[in-house]
């Protein structure tokens, strides 16, 4: 597994984690963050404010990533199965594919997730 | 580059000829084919169908594809932005990321498109 590979694959358990300091150590200063049917997020302050907001609606989250490959240039693009088991009780689970970048510390300064809103919005409900 | 993308790079080429003779001469018969938006469709006789008639649209199509990775199991996965210049003077840019699978004869049969359909519709108008 390339290291690419694996800073995604530790990205994605922290998300799974649900715990917003795990996550932020991860990411970089400079995040761009896009979910593509929405506006994308710009620097840490802004992405762990509105992720950990997202985060804890649940009570447990699992990312399902069956397909994750490398590009040449180090990108790592996923195909996934975000669910998220809400604390009120409803299930949201969200087909999604995903393109991580890292910087040469590691850190994550690119997320971009491609997903239909209305498979979203329906099941928030 | 890969076996894998290659194939996937000459069926991109292939679509954006716009020609579907040449698309359905790179797609098994027992094609699976989602846009995940929508319902999915079997088989090469119900692609060459659908497909046909969405290219029709177009006088020009341009997918750009900046990242292409091939995973362990030799699945393709992409992010692109699908442009379509349409015959009605409108043009249609769609932010995607998909994958493909092909057969040990190197035919198309899995293809899964995710993007968000409101991007979509809120263009064709």
């Amino acid at each position: 597994m390339s290291v690419s590979v694996q800073r995604t694959r530790a990205f994605i358990a922290a998300c799974e984690s649900g715990d917003i300091d795990r996550i932020c150590a991860l990411v970089a200063p400079d995040i761009f963050y896009h979910n593509i049917p929405m506006q994308p997020v710009n620097g840490l302050a802004a992405f762990r404010a509105g992720f950990a907001t997202f985060l804890a609606m649940s009570d447990r989250i699992v990312w399902d990533t069956p397909l994750i490959a490398e590009a040449g240039n180090g990108a790592v693009l996923t195909e996934r199965v975000d669910t998220f088991y809400l604390k009120n009780g409803k299930t949201l689970s969200v087909r999604v594919m995903g393109t991580f970048e890292f910087d040469a510390q590691g850190l994550l300064t690119k997320w971009r997730d491609y997903f239909d809103m209305a498979e979203f919005t329906s099941q928030m409900g």
